[in-house]
C-alpha cells in the first residue's frame, strides 16, 4: 500500500490563498462566559458556523472542485453526505459551473437537504434501514459514479479536502497574529471523519508547533480517538444514538488520520447532555446558532473541570445548519 | 444655540483606528436566502451582534471612555441604557479601569442586566411607571452624576459616540474593498437614538457618497424618520408597545440627527410581525441570534416587496442580547 499523502505547508497555503477569495473570513469571538465556566485564561471561538453554507465544509469542497480537470468538471461530481458537505459541495460546484449529485441518508435533517437543493444540487435519498448509514450512502454514490461517469468525491478522506479545510486553521493563525495575540495553548476541534481536524492540526503543526490540538468526538463515535490510541484506523460500531448527526462516521479517513498522526493530537469524547448545554451557551453568550455537531468542542471545554486553568484556548464552532424548531427541541431535551 | 458638531473623516478614522484594537472585526455574511426573498441582487449582513458585549454599542463606548481626561477617569462614569449601551460601556470602562454606574429601566431584559453586571458595572434600577422610561432613567442618571461627581455619558447624543459607532461603517467599507466588491447601492441600519446610523451614514457619506443609507425604526418609534421629514427634531409619543426594547428612544439625539442630516439618509418603519420573521430567518439562514431590535433592518428588507430588484444591499444586524427562552417566545408569537 502506498503511504497516504499528507499536504505540506505550501499545499495548505495555496489552498487557503485560493479558497479565501470565496469563503467568509469567520470571526474569532471572545468567549468570556465560556472561559469563566471552564477556568481557562482566555477562550476564542472560531465561528465556522458562519462560513458560506453554514459550516466549514465549503472550504474543502471549493478547493476540491477547483482541482478537477476540465474533463472532470464536464462529467460532474457525485458524493454522499449527511448534510454539511452536501451544502458546501453544492455551492462550490455551482460556483464552478459543475453538475453535482449528492446522496444523503434518508434521516438527514430536512434543513440540510433543502439547503443543498437550494444551492443547486440534485439530491438522492439513501434508505439504510438497519445498516450503517454512511456505508449505504457511500455504496449508492459509487454506483451513481460508475453509471453516470461522474467523479466520486469523498467528504473527508481526500488529502485535497484536508488541505482545503486547513484554511480554517491558517485563517485563525493569521487573525491572531493581526490581533498581536500569542499562539493558543490549546485548540479544540470536532471530528466526524477528520477532514477539518486533519487540516487544522497541520496548520498549527507547521506554524505553531507548541499549540496542542484536541480532537472532540461524540461518545460512541470516537473513531479518531481509538485510532490514535491504537496507532491504526479503528472502526467503532455504528448505531449508537447521538444528537450529533454530522459526526457519525465510524472511523476517520486515511488522509485525515495520516494528517492528525503527523501533527500529533490529543482527543476527548462528549455525551449529548453537555452538547445541549453548549448549544444554549453559544446562543446566549456568543449569539451563535450551532447545530449539535457544531457545538461539541464547546461542550468539551464545559466539561473540562479545572484542567484548563491558565490556558488560552481556540475552540472551533463548526456548523449551524438546524431549524429553529429542531434547535428548541434539542436544547430543551 | 451652538451648531451641533458633526465628526469629519479624520475624526471617525482616528476613532476606528483606536477601537479596532479591542473590537471584534464582525463578519460580512452572504445572505442568499434573504436576497432571494427581497429580490435584491445581493445582500451582505454585517453581524454587529457578534461585537464584544453582543452589540455595536461597544465601539462608541470604548472610544468615549478613551477620550475621558485622567481626572474624569478617576471620577468614574454614569449612564442610562435599556441594556446594550450598558453592557458596552461596562466592558469599555472595566478595560480602562474606570468605575461605571448604569441606570437601567426596571423592565430592561434580565439578560442585559446580568450582562452589564458581569462586565463589572453597578446597576441601578429606574422605576418609570407610566412615565416615559427613557426620561425617568436619564433623570436618575443626572442625579447620580451630580451627587457622586461622576461624568454623565449619553448613550447616543454625543458626537464622540457617533464617531466611535462610525467604525461599523468604516470596517464594512474596508472589508468590501478587501473582497474587491463595489460599494453597495443601499445600506439598511436600525435606529434607536441614532448613534449607529449617524456614524455609519457619515462613513458612507465621506467614502462612498453614492451609497444610499436607510434608517429603519419600529413603528411608533420613528422619531428619526419624522425628524428628517420635518427637518427638525420631532418627538413621538412614548408608550406604544413594541418588541424592540432597545429602540424606544422617542427622538433622535441632536448629534446623531445632525450627522444623519449631513449625510442625507432615507427612512422606513417596521411592525413587530416582520421583526419576528426576520429573527427566524436570521437564525435559520444566517446562523445568527438576533434580539428584536437587532433584526429590524432585515425585517425592512423582507417587507420591501420588489423595490430592491437589482440592488446590492448592506444590512446591519446590530444586537443579539436575548435569552433562549425570550427568543423562543418571540419568534413563536
Amino acid at each position: 500500500m502506498l503511504p497516504v499523502h499528507v499536504p505540506d505547508l505550501d499545499e495548505i497555503s495555496a489552498a487557503y490563498a485560493f479558497t479565501r477569495r470565496a469563503s467568509v473570513e469567520t470571526p474569532l469571538i471572545e468567549a468570556d462566559a465560556l472561559a469563566r465556566q471552564c477556568g481557562a485564561a482566555r477562550v476564542l471561538v472560531k465561528a465556522e458556523s458562519l462560513q458560506r453554507t453554514g459550516s466549514f465544509k465549503f472550504r474543502g469542497a471549493y478547493w476540491r472542485v477547483s482541482r478537477l480537470t476540465p474533463q472532470e468538471k464536464q462529467r460532474g461530481v457525485v458524493a454522499y453526505s449527511s448534510g454539511n458537505f452536501a451544502q458546501g459541495l453544492a455551492a462550490a460546484a455551482r460556483m464552478a459551473g459543475v453538475s453535482a449529485k449528492i446522496v444523503m441518508p434518508q434521516d438527514a435533517p430536512a434543513a440540510k437537504r433543502r439547503g443543498a437543493e437550494a444551492h443547486g444540487a440534485e439530491i438522492v435519498s439513501a434508505r439504510h434501514g438497519d445498516r450503517p448509514r454512511e456505508e449505504v450512502a457511500a455504496g449508492l454514490a459509487r454506483t451513481i459514479a460508475a453509471e453516470e461517469g461522474r467523479v466520486l468525491l469523498h467528504p473527508f478522506d481526500d488529502a485535497v479536502i484536508v488541505a482545503g479545510q486547513a484554511g480554517a486553521g491558517l485563517e485563525a493563525i493569521e487573525q491572531m497574529e493581526r490581533l498581536e495575540l500569542p499562539a493558543p495553548d490549546l485548540v479544540y476541534c470536532c471530528v466526524g471523519g477528520g477532514g477539518l481536524i486533519g487540516g487544522v492540526a497541520l496548520a498549527f503543526h507547521y506554524l505553531r508547533p507548541r499549540t496542542r490540538v484536541i480532537a472532540v468526538e461524540p461518545e460512541g463515535y470516537d473513531g479518531m480517538g481509538r485510532s490514535l490510541d491504537n496507532a491504526a484506523i479503528t472502526r467503532v460500531a455504528s448505531g449508537t444514538a447521538t444528537i450529533c448527526d454530522a459526526l457519525q462516521a465510524t472511523a476517520p479517513g486515511e488522509a485525515p488520520f495520516a494528517a492528525a498522526r503527523r501533527a500529533g493530537i490529543g482527543h476527548v469524547a462528549v455525551a449529548d447532555a453537555p452538547v445541549r448545554a453548549a448549544m444554549r451557551l453559544a446562543f446566549e453568550t456568543l449569539k451563535l446558532v450551532l447545530e449539535p455537531s457544531g457545538a461539541v468542542a464547546i461542550a468539551a471545554l464545559m466539561q473540562a473541570e479545572g484542567s484548563l486553568a491558565g490556558q488560552s484556548v481556540l475552540c472551533y464552532a463548526t456548523g449551524g445548519n438546524i431549524t429553529f424548531d429542531d434547535f428548541a427541541r434539542i436544547v430543551s431535551g
